[in-house]
């Protein structure tokens, strides 16, 4: 099968972008659904297709359906769309979190469409840069899926279940962790009459880096250089919060566990 | 006292991308020197200007001498620059780590003049986007400084040395600590046949988010949302890595303490 129609179901974040990143490259999405009106209206009339709010008004005969939707309603909405669509029909879910076998007892043919970034409907995404991440539990499908990836991205990717759930652990030390140690910094300024403007351009710069050169050669800092004076000197500034001192000592050693601390 | 010469001691890196800027902007760098005659010559022969390798070479008649060098070798190169050079001469140096009165012993004017950028030689910079962090013993010389730093950036900060020892914590957490969790999720990834290549724009995602929103807004993930469900399972994923998993716990506790872990 190739697939030449494809109903999405959801217009949050991920479907306002993924939906607009298909119809504009394919023009292959035939109907979309979202259980908001306003938020299907807002894409619909984007893309200047269909939109619906009931599920049984769901078309039944797409190749394809994308259910872009929240992780705790993947499966409910699953049972009720299993009533209206054909048997052979694939169907995906959206998400990092989510295994694929949620969808198991519903259809026959399921998998993943997982494009791996954070997505705001009042940014603009350039889709071409985005990994993405498939699956199916048919090899069929899985090219078929990598097919349509390939017209959006040159990045995809056949992650299974498995390897997603470890991508998902990852993706919390590579963003929301690293995010909440800028907000760590930003306080620490703020406390000391400075702003996170300070660190900002040190923050890109960090992140571009990493871009072209591993981590472990990208290093830098008083850990790696084994420079203990440094390291005992902000210990001693974090004294306030031993807590802070803990995470500090912790990063520390496993930076250079040959640190004497 | 306006600044009209310029002696640059130190052609490391940052020695390296400063004279560039410097001499770029105004032309009043009158004379080079670093230890290393090879690094001298590199940068001697990009800005055309006359380099040395002795302190007994160095001009004594400059209005301001800028010691780019490495922490350690700041001493001893100021106790040999005094016996050099006019006793009213302004002497800074471009660390982030050094307070500024280690040269108090042997100038009687003298500064910091810091900017607070990762520089490598084979990467250009856009001065012009990086915070450039200046003090001094005397106002009238912070306002020298101050002049001189916005002819390179608009992000010139008088910051004194308490401040920037707190600056340079910041730092680690935002640039070193961060470079270190991109590691542990590219470890994560190679173990499950996976690379970071699928988290790289991710990564840079969440830094450019930050240049725009608070880092407390931009936070995202299972612990402010308070999802324990997903957090018990990441720390099952992490079970063989018993200190991963306390890194886990207590970022996640931060993120979020009201989390029942």
């Amino acid at each position: 099968m190739a697939i030449s129609s494809i109903v999405l179901i959801g217009a949050g974040n991920v479907g306002f972008h993924l939906g607009q990143a298909i119809h504009g490259q394919l023009g292959i999405i035939s109907q979309l659904y979202s259980r908001s009106i306003s938020n299907a209206a807002l894409l619909g009339d984007r893309l200047n297709l269909p939109y619906v709010n009931r599920i049984s008004d769901i078309h039944p005969n797409a190749d394809l359906y994308i259910l872009a939707i929240k992780d705790d309603a993947i499966e409910s909405v699953a049972k009720a769309l299993m009533e209206q669509i054909q048997e052979e029909a694939l169907v995906v879910h959206t998400s990092g979190v989510t295994p694929s076998t949620v969808l198991a007892p519903y259809f026959k043919n399921y998998g993943v469409f997982y494009p791996l970034q954070t997505f705001s409907k009042d940014k603009e995404i350039d889709f071409s840069t985005i990994p993405i991440c498939i699956d199916a539990n048919q090899i069929s499908h899985q090219s078929d899926l990598k097919a349509l990836a390939q017209t959006l991205s040159p990045h995809s990717y056949i992650i299974d279940d498995a390897q997603r759930a470890i991508l998902h652990v990852a993706a919390v030390f590579a963003n929301n962790f690293t995010n909440h140690l800028f907000r760590i910094a930003e306080e620490l300024l703020a406390k000391n009459d400075m702003t996170l403007e300070l660190l900002k351009p040190l923050i890109l710069e960090t992140a571009s880096k990493v871009q072209s050169l591993p981590p472990a050669e990208a290093q830098t800092g008083p850990a790696i250089r084994g420079d203990q004076k440094s390291i005992l000197r902000h210990l001693d500034l974090l004294a306030s919060d031993p807590e802070l001192q803990n995470l500090y000592l912790s990063l520390s050693k496993r930076i250079n566990p040959d640190l004497k601390l």
